[in-house]
């Protein structure tokens, strides 16, 4: 060992080849696994064994160069950080890459052009087999121009009036899904503290806040329909609206607004989920499942959208021209609903 | 476009000769940067020009080949999904990388065995210039036996008994932080919710803990220091000793025992920090300023430890076989503190 830590000498092929009684090129063509390459089974096994017991490691950079492209996918992200729970898009990517003996390779640009721009290049330049382009909200976006030199798929993003393929949550069966655990317990007056930030999930929810009405028979009053922050603070200040509306139900836009809401109507003497009915969205590990009482949501899917971006973009999974497959964002159910 | 999205055809050194008038040996010596290889000022700015105009993308690839080591820095880490702040040990990591002229290979293995063999044997493979290990929260670990085969750092982990460099918080030091906001507004009775989970945070904040009363010439009362299971319903749970042990100001071992804790006082009608001061550590996110009221706290370096780990890694910071370089942990003030 060095002070560096490495171990002072890396096994070569040629003792790979001696140890094996074969030459060089033999042992290259075995672990490469060169097509057309006649080779006895005696000899290949020889230096598979030869491999194991020297601890030999191929030099992949070798085999991607004479293959012209490499495992490599790479995923371009806007931004790890600030929605910390959208780590699980490269979870979702990485493991399904690996499954098909791929490697991922991940740049976080922070929505700065200049670092997205070294990042494609970069990606471009390792010869990947194609790019990920995603945000950490579900939003339109425009393409960066570099995007066209390789295959593509947009994850939890898409770019409207291109032939870009996209893989996006359903918000639309998502507000469904909420909607309907509370119109399941007999709520008939349920307020929907929707986001003030115009996007797919605003409009998304808000459509399947309507649908799950339509479809339970119950007209919706459109007063109930209302705007906030979409954090703690805007479901706080919302409560006040909430209460004189008559509302025994609540959908919130995320779980931040629910957390938010839960301490206004705490600080009021009243409890969840037996003087107001809550439902989230998001499922964020920290909030949602530690809330008191623990809340009742629905999960954005971002480990599939990673997943199912690299099925797309391997032609695993079909996706026509310009449209977005829609994941399914699954129901949580916990105890802030009560029956009515 | 073809329906993958892919633009039809890719640049070759070829044509950026023909525009360029040179040879392609010009141009790959010219694109691949190569020491000692006479080319005119001229000629050299008119392959840049090519290159520029065509739009050609060099293959990086053969590059590394010809140099038999990669710009890769691979980084090993056991879970982006449970601890979602921790992903900013990424965020960190590459952009230090990216100064440096690397770019990071990243795996996450859940901690399974079987895939961490298997992100160290493709990062070998793909010939890094040394591996990060990291865990997701600090603590003791073993180390996997092909990580002798590079240059390596651990990250917020340390191997006992070994020559491993690592890089870490400084527990002690940011316990001793938190303390003191208490101490210097005057709080003589300051209670420490710890968590019941033997790790390095554990031992070292409670001793930042000591250090601060030390200093301040405030002796402990052993009674003030409670355990407790580190999230939510912990500080819910911790409540009432803390009431009972005359505390005025309260210590918790993360953010989300302190969020917990402002339940259960919220429910008896106290308030913060009117009736309890409350520090917390971690700067969660999406809880810590978003409490009300916001929560002062202790932040850990997460961004700051992967950036130094690459450092150290290059050569670039100096820390001895064996030892770990530890990182301040900054203080967060916000409004959950009062004046005595």
């Amino acid at each position: 060992m060095t002070s560096t830590g490495r171990a002072d000498r890396t096994v070569t092929m040629r003792e790979v080849a001696e140890r094996a009684g074969v030459s060089v090129t033999t042992v290259s063509h075995v672990v490469n696994d060169k097509a057309g390459a006649r080779i006895g089974a005696e000899a290949r096994a020889r230096v598979q064994q030869a491999v194991v017991d020297l601890g030999y490691r191929p030099n992949v950079l070798a085999k991607n160069l004479v293959q012209g492209t490499s495992a490599f996918i790479g995923l371009v992200a806007d931004s790890i950080a600030t929605t910390p729970f959208a780590g699980q898009i490269i979870r979702g990517a990485q493991e399904e890459a690996w499954r098909h003996g791929h490697v991922l390779l991940v740049a976080n640009t922070e929505a700065d052009e200049a670092a997205e721009r070294d990042a494609l290049a970069m990606m471009l330049e390792y010869k990947v087999r194609g790019i990920l382009y995603s945000t950490w909200t579900h939003r339109a976006t425009q393409l960066p121009p570099a995007l066209a030199e390789t295959d593509h798929v947009l994850v939890n993003c898409y770019a409207p009036g291109t032939a870009t393929r996209a893989v996006v949550p359903d918000e639309v069966a998502g507000g469904r899904s909420a909607t309907a655990l509370l119109l399941a317990q007999g709520h008939r007056r349920i307020a929907f503290v929707n986001t003030t930030s115009p996007s797919p999930a605003r409009e998304g929810r808000l459509q399947g806040y309507r649908e799950a009405h339509a479809e339970a028979g119950v007209e919706v009053d459109e007063a109930l329909v209302l705007d906030a922050s979409p954090e703690q603070e805007g479901g706080y200040g919302a409560a006040e609206r909430i209460l004189a509306l008559g509302a025994t139900g609540v959908f919130c836009h995320n779980d931040r607004v629910a957390m938010g809401l839960y301490d206004a109507l705490r600080e009021r003497g009243l409890r969840v989920p037996r003087d107001m009915a809550v439902v989230g969205f998001d499922n964020q590990e920290v909030i949602a499942g530690h809330l008191r009482p623990p809340l009742s949501t629905v999960a954005l899917p971002h480990y599939e959208l990673g997943a199912a971006g690299v099925r797309v973009l391997l032609g695993e999974q079909r996706v026509e021209p310009g449209a977005s497959l829609r994941v399914a964002c699954p129901v949580i159910p916990r105890d802030s609903i009560s029956a009515r």
